[in-house]
């Protein structure tokens, strides 16, 4: 495996991460996930534009141009042959003796490197079952950050409750996934958090806005309590790996009819072709 | 420099941190900052069984004994000859490929190595300037892990203002400092932030409180509000490598008389006594 470091593509076992990384010690850094469909980065546009979001919200300098960042994923793909699967990309503040202000003159730390994916056919067939996690994050999850521990809990807590994805909630309010946005339909009405401080705005979340919209389907960015989701039609999780999941229980309780509805169905197949249209160009 | 890496004392140049480990990709991990006086580790064991708590409080079993760690690290701190300053212990879940849940038979990895430290008898003597920060921090803020990034951008917000430290606050309530405890007098009474989610349990807080009950000095564990803090008669921060600090301006408002407080002098004394003891002791 080929690992993008910087500027070099290098085999993986000649990465090597410096102790006084401050996204070792600090989780002082960004990242995103992109996934690859027929050897094309898929959204990565908004993928880039979102990383130099989150670095800016934590005044990380970036020191490459989005294009030229774009540049090099793709040639990280090239040298790895990657067709369909993903890359995962994070950028550190840098390296440098520790203490919390952020040090003079340091040098931010890019890795790259392919993660494999592959569309959860099963998942999306026949929906999954989650479960409700007090949401305790920061009130910065707009960053896509390197703190990931109150995620990661959460996740962890979800499958050794038998269940594929914590939702998390504030109060009543739910606001996303451990590591996904997650949507209601009530009636003819596709509903799903806003995007503030409180959620992370999944590309994949406002992929699904913009196809739903294609649709004509109403749309409605409102915050939405755990009773409403449980008395919903539909409910699905977003995310750049899962794509569009089903929710069909949510703590052994049913929603709608305890298997994927009309609407989540339609936009899960204006999802797929909006794929293909993109795996077919590359070819 | 010598580094523990797990079981091993190795040169820096040797230690080579994986881009797959947890504590680079989600801050999944715990750590410790413990200041070395004379050639001891000081307060080892409160530090080492806070370190066991966190760890439990995130499921991460350590596969070292309390003992054991205690032991390397002694061996740690003479390997570097280390009389004066501080040893840096992490514990990260451990390397696997990317995913939030804890992956199954991993390996924790810990790093400790000695840090810089001397007693910053400038700011002890004369106090510091600190800001209020607004607290935006996860709710369990009792566990010592590897997500800081809130931390990180209070000091730096700290720093930028001309202040040493920043003093957190949810909503008119203070917490903590950005890595420290914050300590108030009033009249004859010595108060901090209870114990609880909201702050980080500071050995150097709990010493204080044992000094303070020593010198016949009343002590409570109550939040108390911004407004409170401006109008006390003194103030100051607690942390492992700063000890005990006066606080004599918030946003340019004096605290008490504008210069530290005969409490705050009097609590220094008794910390550089016990100080003396273990280097005394040593010797």
């Amino acid at each position: 495996m080929h690992v993008l470091w910087n500027d070099q593509l290098l085999p993986r076992h000649e990465v090597h991460i410096d102790l006084e990384d401050r996204a070792y010690q600090f989780g002082d850094g960004v990242y995103e996930v992109i996934r690859v469909y027929g050897g094309q980065l898929f959204l990565l546009n908004p993928h880039l534009e979102r990383l130099q979001r989150s670095a800016q919200a934590i005044r990380l300098d970036l020191p490459w141009s989005l294009p030229q960042l774009a540049h090099r994923l793709q040639e990280l793909v090239a040298a790895n042959r990657l067709v369909d699967g993903a890359v995962y990309l994070q950028v550190s503040r840098g390296v440098a003796p520790r203490a919390h202000a952020f040090p003079r003159a340091i040098q931010p730390v890019l890795v790259a490197y392919p993660l494999p994916a592959s569309r959860p056919t099963e998942a999306q067939e026949r929906g999954v079952r989650a479960t409700f996690v007090e949401d305790i994050r920061w009130l910065r999850c707009d960053i896509k950050s390197l703190n990931l521990l109150p995620n990661v809990l959460a996740k962890e807590a979800a499958v050794e409750r038998g269940a594929q994805e914590a939702i998390l909630h504030r109060g009543e309010t739910v606001t996303e996934g451990s590591a996904s946005n997650v949507f209601i339909v009530q009636g003819r009405v596709l509903r799903t958090h806003p995007a503030n401080h409180l959620i992370l705005d999944g590309i994949t979340r406002r992929f699904v806005l913009e196809l739903a919209a294609k649709e004509g389907i109403s749309t409605v960015e409102a915050p939405f309590t755990r009773e409403e989701l449980l008395s919903a039609d539909e409910a699905f999780f977003t995310s750049t790996t899962q794509e569009i999941v089903p929710i069909v229980e949510v703590d052994g309780r049913p929603i709608g009819a305890g298997v994927p509805g009309p609407v989540t169905r339609r936009l899960q197949q204006a999802f797929y072709a909006a794929v293909q249209a993109v795996t077919q160009q590359q070819v």
